[in-house]
């Protein structure tokens, strides 16, 4: 568990793009920001006041999250001195780089002197149970996709911040590293051993109150060749009691394999409702998830009215159209 | 890889299964073995000449294999000395423990000194790739099971000697401890990092001859809540064309699950079907393999004689039967 509120390290950000985890912690709980940080040269901006590491402690920072990646994903020299000041003057790190904190042995030192963590989200820090399938109490969504990367934490993003709006028992349940570090909290599932992934799933969505929902962060995709894996572990150890089917229309081939074409909507429809069925007979899919990003209102409307009519779920744009009619079908 | 061929050491084994990784290697690859190595109390014995570390050099062996397990699969003191005289007289180790050699200080330092590997199994060696679902020449077979044990592995064996008698191409790729100890070779799969286990599969059965048969084996079952994501990894890495199904029909409930229920064989061949098209269309159900061993003779003939005429497809307990109507299935 990450230590909040945050301090946002932007660096020397190439372009706002490079900044993507920081965005998506400003724009998923900006009530967890108290600033940003940022280097000579940065290209990035969050709206959010430029702090010194000393304001931010004043402030109330906990912890400075590395809201950044360089090419390559590893810790360049130009950040390394602004890391070790955030460690002495008491902040905890917290990064989703490839490369990690620990591993820096200038960090992990200066970290150690201060009895500070380094958080690298990218690998577990918890020896994870082996799956034992039984059912859970409370209630848990599941967004799964026709692809990888077609808009199923956004949609789980979405429905948790419909759903408390609405006072509702509602939890983002991260499991991928961006989710983490928006959320302070997670299974980087990618990273699992195989054996144990089902299980980090049941230990990240454990028994709750009745009329609590887990929105449970997809990953992967039945169909993808390289992480369907991932994907059956995350249903079989979620137990979903709905699911959310998520589709982008432009996508010309499955992500990284040119070769494979997308499943349509029904097949992945069918397949996935088959596989939840053997942990929750009562699973249902409740709706569907268009990632429009590439449409025009207009076409987005109209691809999600005639998907809609086909398909027989209500069917949205949940970041551009809310995520409402989502939360209506969970029931 | 692990040099063959090997002095197999049944240490201190409390009784025959204790020591079912040398009775496997010894069942299917006698060729490998020059002898065995017992240690006082000894309850298993594979029929194998009691060998000294000396006589087995002599006869040429290369690597001692631990084929037996202790409860809590650790490294025992009454093993300790006997594995440094083996690597002092110039053998490697290789073992499936779940305490690993490279873990045991002492062993550690004497292989060193004498420049000899040591082989835990239980871990991945190679960086596996991520996969990429390319289609790959060469034919491959694949047994997947309605729950895990049910005999997927000696199909798999059964079906290769059956093929290599017939003197056809066929190569049996080890995906568990086990099969890699008994072949010297493959991918533990169920160790390998949740985003690189499809790619360890491709990377375990690459570009073959067109006549040649990988005989992949199986692990876990899509069923299986606990190892579901294995098993799809391995369908989607393996780019089966033939698929053979595996059950044992006197199981009550789904291993090491109380609340889980075994599928059918019919819901088995749907699920794993689907799930295979999605990595190569022409992808058959060939063939059904049951473990009878629970069975009498009559009750297994009349089993798979039942299930032959409801499913429609050549239906044998391999081990029992032979692996012949598999093999002409494959066509």
């Amino acid at each position: 568990m990450i230590s909040t509120p945050y301090l946002l390290f932007l660096g020397d950000a190439v372009d706002p793009l490079a900044a993507k985890v920081a965005q998506g912690i400003k724009d998923w709980r900006p009530e967890l920001c108290v600033g940003q940080f940022r280097l000579p040269g940065c290209k990035a901006d969050m709206g959010l006041e430029d702090l010194t590491i000393e304001e931010a402690m004043a402030r109330g920072a906990k912890t400075m999250v590395i809201g950044v990646a360089n090419r390559g994903g590893y810790i360049s020299d130009s950040w390394r001195e602004v890391l070790k000041e955030a460690l002495n003057a008491g902040l905890d790190l917290a990064s989703g780089l490839h490369n990690l904190l620990r591993e820096e042995q200038d960090l992990a030192f200066v970290a150690d002197q201060n009895e500070r963590a380094l958080h690298d989200v990218r690998v577990p820090s918890v020896q994870y149970p082996i799956a034992n399938g039984i059912r859970r109490s409370g209630k848990r969504c599941l967004a799964v996709g026709t692809d990888c990367s077609v808009g199923k934490m956004y949609t789980a993003m979405c429905m948790e911040k419909e759903m408390r709006a609405r006072n509702m028992k509602a939890t983002f349940r991260a499991t991928g590293q961006t989710g983490i570090l928006i959320t302070g909290d997670g299974v980087p599932l990618d990273a699992v051993i195989a054996d144990f992934m089902a299980g980090s799933i049941e230990y990240l969505t454990p028994d709750n109150d009745a009329d609590h929902w887990d929105l449970i962060e997809g990953q992967g995709s039945l169909f993808h060749a390289s992480y369907s894996g991932v994907t059956l572990a995350l249903i079989h150890g979620g137990q979903p009691d709905a699911l959310i089917l998520c589709h982008e229309p432009t996508r010309k081939h499955m992500r990284g394999l040119p070769d494979h074409q997308q499943p349509s909507l029904e097949e992945l429809r069918d397949a996935a409702l088959m596989m939840a069925h053997v942990v929750n007979k009562e699973c249902q899919v409740v709706g569907i998830s268009i990632n429009t990003a590439a449409l025009s209102d207009e076409e987005a409307k109209a691809y999600c009215a005639e998907t809609e009519a086909r398909m027989g779920l209500p069917t949205v744009d949940p970041f551009r159209h809310g995520a409402g009619r989502l939360v209506d079908a969970l029931g």
